[in-house]
């Protein structure tokens, strides 16, 4: 405790918010929602990916892969899929509901809370509703558990219209409840108040939300891999004695395969959610179109645990593992696909949606075409590769999967290369005219 | 996509940072690190958090709970512990580090992914020593996972020295570097700059990132228990057909005291949440030991489901139940009272630590106060009458946990009718000296 009250800038780069404000405002027993909406999106990210769980863990002993589990197979993904979407449903309406109610106190803290206990239920009673479609009670219960959320939700930003009503975070329209509660609803505004509604329905995300609920599902879905390993492939000390005559390197490379399918599927959700930061770093707005492509990339990036689960299931016989190398690579394809489908709806509105420096012309435009388009490539080549070579193996698709981040740095490299003589022959063609990405890349080499 | 672009100051809560100087940024590849900070936080949190499954998952039958099982259980959850300090260990260096490397590029990036997956492997290398005490393998694996996060994570500091040196965040010195490969090592500093050594052990850790990574291990602490409910109460439609006849309810209340258990564990760890929120409001800067009893508070909180876990085994047996319900109770008081620590340290410095409205004399000092004793009294409560009356059972414990909730609100409500007289006394003696407090509190009713 030697000195902690002297001042050190170099190291207040986080935590140097408004500290002056924030109390005034905690006096009132008011607060920012900040920390509330992290630990909301947190939750909201786990809660969406859980279903998966039930589909990795079908157990599938290539012997007995019959009609019957291929069925209850297909349900569970089904139920997965949906679990994801009605999830992210409920999100983007605790968003908006945020984007009006600007500050809170304890109650709502509370109240929160309690709608966050509900929707942790949704993914149980929907499972409930397909696993027993014929009774009537899994649909009640998961009406139930919507009508809680709305009814938790819904009274919120009228009950809240009277904080710091002179502050930019809650201004509050009462018009502004209905959308609120059905964001993808039915969009019939009375003929008084046309204009908040539309507005309304239409107006970005906000994308730090988006941010932080992508992060959720990126690091649960880069986890639930360890979760199992951890579990399960610790050899127990009477088997590695009585098998492996006590030799714990023998026990441990019969579980070899799962570890480089862990390292591959590690690398591969990584190399996802750094291609989404490059992106979302050079994105200004969200806009609806593009939270929909994000949630369908993010639904395929939570199917990933699935690809590693059967690479790993099916290592021992060899057609069986062509098959499962093709389940990934679509999976790994299609989330992708979706993340560059955001960056070309992105640049269908540039001038709002993006940075100067990522629009059409913009000195980073190429490398983050390039880095966008490298996984649906690799992806389609592995595909490829897997239908002309009888030869190709899960552990050569995982070896790949681990080589990528390299291809990432060299493609950087390429893509600098590349630029440098065209960027030189821009500086010598235009001299006195100095173009708007060049005055903001100081340090970058070029003609001047 | 109608109006997208009108202004809307009241829906720019969140996402309004300075685009501009962003975008200034991120052209030359260099990128604030923030998002990047909040992935890692979050990948650690769950990582720190992953080793008490095995514990909730070790399965006890009544019949057999014999030497080996006790002896087995108790490893397991010495595996946890020593795990959970050992990933904040790592998650306090990489937070020291980041408070040295301001800004980074996608190469850091990249790097830091494979840090993260590095740091993965730590629970399991640990684990595998553990379970072979004899082999010095695990040891082995275990220190090369240690050596490869100090080998990734060392050179750093040296290789982005020259990001921005004109920027707050990339002021770095080349003798901050030691302390942030051993954070807590030996303290021998070289005789020439003694200074920004000793410093740099003692300074205040980010309180962004003690946030960020608490409410991490909250989040996945509060839906592990709905990751099991998910998978294992969802009730077989053979098992409904042949055992329950038909009748799912009947199949549904088999499960009752698990719903009521995960209501109940969901009730405590998002109050606890909510306790730590509200002291974290009040809080200007994290010291050291701060940050070390926060640690010890947070790996109570992630041995809740075990809590959890133990109850809903035992919820036939009266005598175990008595049993696990005082464990339970032990859990929430233990990961209580290291909360109530945290902020009778903060008092120790107050005037750095604290915002003054939490101080001593500060109108939510009172309030604080209660918040952060209600829960180890309810759990000493609960504990004791467990010893008194005999008809405690565990359906009683949960619903208490329930209540509790209600009992913060009605708090609220009380220590501000109890401080209302006490603040028109005060406001009378002293009618012409408007004290600080009441000054930052023009909503609350006062004698003015």
């Amino acid at each position: 405790m030697s000195e902690p009250q002297s001042p050190e800038p170099a190291l207040s780069i986080q935590g140097d918010s408004p500290t002056g404000t924030k109390d005034e405002d905690a006096a009132d027993g008011i607060q920012h929602s900040h920390r509330m909406l992290s630990f909301s999106d947190a939750l909201l990210s786990i809660i969406a990916t859980v279903m998966i769980l039930p589909v990795t863990h079908t157990e599938i002993s290539p012997e007995q892969f019959d009609r019957s589990i291929q069925k209850l197979l297909a349900t569970r993904i089904a139920v997965y899929l949906m679990t994801f979407l009605i999830v992210t449903v409920a999100w983007a309406a605790h968003t908006r509901l945020f984007q009006v109610v600007g500050k809170i106190d304890d109650t709502l803290a509370l109240l929160n809370l309690a709608c966050m206990m509900t929707i942790t239920f949704l993914p149980f009673t929907f499972s409930l509703m397909v696993t027993f479609p014929e009774v009537p009670l899994g649909i009640f219960l998961f009406c139930m558990c919507v009508i809680a959320i709305g009814a938790v939700q819904g009274p919120l930003p009228a009950a809240y219209p009277g904080h710091r009503p002179q502050g930019p975070g809650a201004v509050l329209h009462g018009r502004r409840l209905l959308p609120v509660l059905l964001p993808f609803g039915p969009q019939e505004p009375p003929a008084h108040s046309v204009e908040p509604f539309t507005f309304d329905l239409h107006e970005p995300l906000s994308k730090e939300r988006v941010e932080a609920f992508s992060d959720g599902v990126y690091a649960i879905v880069a986890t639930l891999l360890i979760l199992d390993i951890c579990e399960d492939n610790v050899p127990d000390s009477k088997d590695v004695k009585e098998k492996f005559h006590g030799s714990l390197v023998a026990a441990l490379s019969e579980y070899g395969p799962h570890f480089l399918a862990y390292f591959g599927s590690f690398a591969t959700v990584g190399l996802l959610w750094f291609a989404h930061h490059s992106l979302f770093l050079h994105i200004r707005k969200t806009t609806q179109s593009m939270g929909l492509l994000n949630t369908l990339s993010l639904a395929f990036v939570g199917g990933l645990p699935l690809a590693y689960q059967q690479t790993s299931a099916f290592a021992q016989q060899p057609h069986q593992e062509l098959e499962s190398v093709r389940v990934s690579c679509a999976i790994i394809f299609f989330a992708s696909i979706f993340q560059f489908a955001i960056w070309t709806t992105a640049l269908l509105h540039e001038g709002e949606t993006l940075q100067p420096s990522a629009r059409f012309g913009g000195h980073e435009h190429a490398f983050m075409f390039a880095k966008l388009a490298l996984y649906p490539c690799v992806s389609l080549l592995a595909f490829a590769s897997t239908c002309f070579l009888s030869r190709f193996s899960a552990a050569i698709f995982h070896l790949t999967q681990i080589t990528v981040p390299f291809a990432f740095l060299l493609l950087r490299l390429l893509v600098r290369l590349a630029l440098a003589p065209l960027r030189a022959l821009r500086g010598l063609s235009l001299p006195a005219h100095r173009s708007e990405d060049d005055a903001r890349a100081p340090l970058l080499p070029s003609a001047h």
